[in-house]
């Protein structure tokens, strides 16, 4: 973060029927090879464009698992062309289960599979995004997967949807609401595992559409890496986002997606050079606010 | 269910590391593609050994992620050999996510993806489970995909691991606890939607390990069909479910992985025969107590 003075994670989240008009599509094969490689060709030319002005890139997985085992193939394909441009990769995959499942997500994520024929590794991605509906015991096998790979969690707490009031804002009998719960388990996991740079492993996702959350969420986790979803489409702004940054500048990761993807359809000029605009701008004024 | 009088759910859980000992090892291969090919040889062999006794199969999809692109690829087979059996498939995925992401979840599950290329199917499963923290518009994406395909959601509702005590079951200010107020949502996401044996396409899963929720949840559910993991290994046994099938036979369906695919390890014989005898036994049990 502090090399490239960023705190923009560029999210991939790549619709076959919207990539980036200049880009060729392969000429035959079957449909789900195809996508897959024009969608690997599409997130390749949106991290050469607009990676420099990123620390991170947050491959929604989503959109790979659409694709099949092609999918998974590109999304690999993807996350090594992010790491040896010198960016951490965000699986944004919310996944959450327990036990021995937990541990297989956890492997196929940030671990080493080992079966008769040999170790099979998993996507080596530095933070996934972790939902805790099911409590303690579903987080710590990706927390224990990701303290042996150096990685961290990002679990989910205050999301950036409307529907977020429908579970996640219940008030619960002591007063405080579902998500504040969640949020104080993730700083009590975290706790002993704070770094030099005073931050855990066990970051939060919280949206960026109600700073009024952010303020709290703060208070209640003072460790937490907050991962910002909400910026641009769904009515985020960066300017609202400070309170993220008050323990410092590696508090937040803003994740952008449409608003670099698609920066040419509101900007002049083409897809690569609004995205590296729109990218620049964004780093500017996130490293602005958060000083 | 009423052709094969069966309730029972063969869960597809398979560890490279403990597959059936009879099965052959591909010779060659990178390690991915030969634990894929082996995990693949494995479930259809369970598949034939007690497929029979059950309505259905469920693929833990953890499993097939930690192996890549080939696990997906087995996923795929695993899926269609099911199917070609003549066994309902249920997804066991637990996603969870918002807007074009959930859609593209829901896509990859039980819909056909549109590409410059031509369309994409995805794995055509008839259930998939779906965690509910963010609400109902990340519920709604996966039941209008459900419902254009004739498939159905089961929502995670009531778990069945220690861990659900830290959020599931938290106290609401209105007296009711969080796994509740989900019950609640599904059954009214699902109220209009109610088929002529009386269920409704938004199910529910709801951990067999403890009774006194069952009956609870059925309470607040009338029409959902219950997912029920938790049998055999986790403690829940399948004479104390029929609070599920108050409103019917189609009320439950039980989930079992371990009690068959290692039913050999307890009884005499070879994997196959016990893994049918296990399966068999369940099957005419869950019958008996649910008439």
């Amino acid at each position: 973060m502090r090399e490239r003075e960023s705190q923009i994670v560029l999210g991939l989240d790549p619709d076959p029927m919207a990539l980036w008009p200049s880009l060729d599509a392969p000429a035959a094969g079957p449909p789900p090879r195809r996508a897959a490689a024009a969608v690997t060709a599409h997130c390749r030319a949106l991290i050469d464009a607009a990676g420099i002005a990123c620390v991170a890139v947050k491959p929604q997985l989503a959109r790979f698992e659409a694709l099949g085992a092609p999918g998974w193939e590109a999304l690999q394909t993807v996350v090594g062309y992010a790491r040896s441009a010198g960016l951490l990769v965000i699986a944004d995959c919310k996944r959450g289960d327990i036990d021995v499942t937990a541990r297989a997500y956890a492997t196929a994520l940030m671990g080493t599979l080992e079966t008769p024929f040999g170790p099979v590794a998993g996507l080596g991605v530095d933070m996934a995004t972790v939902n805790p509906l099911m409590g303690g015991d579903a987080i710590a096998p990706f927390l224990q997967t990701a303290r042996a790979s150096g990685s961290a969690v990002l679990l989910l707490v205050r999301t950036s949807n409307p529907g977020a009031a429908d579970v996640e804002d219940l008030e619960l009998a002591g007063g405080d609401l579902v998500w504040e719960r969640i949020a104080v388990l993730a700083e009590e996991l975290g706790r002993s595992h704070v770094d030099g740079s005073g931050f855990s492993d066990v970051g939060a996702v919280v949206g960026a559409t109600a700073p009024e959350h952010l303020r709290r969420a703060r208070q209640l986790m003072p460790r937490s890496v907050f991962l910002l979803p909400g910026v641009g489409a769904q009515g985020g702004r960066v300017e609202d986002l400070a309170p993220a940054f008050v323990p410092g500048r590696a508090g937040g990761l803003i994740a952008v997606s449409r608003s670099i993807a698609k920066a040419h359809e509101a900007a002049d000029g083409d897809p690569a050079s609004a995205a590296r605009a729109e990218a620049e701008r964004l780093r500017e004024l996130a490293w602005r606010i958060s000083g």
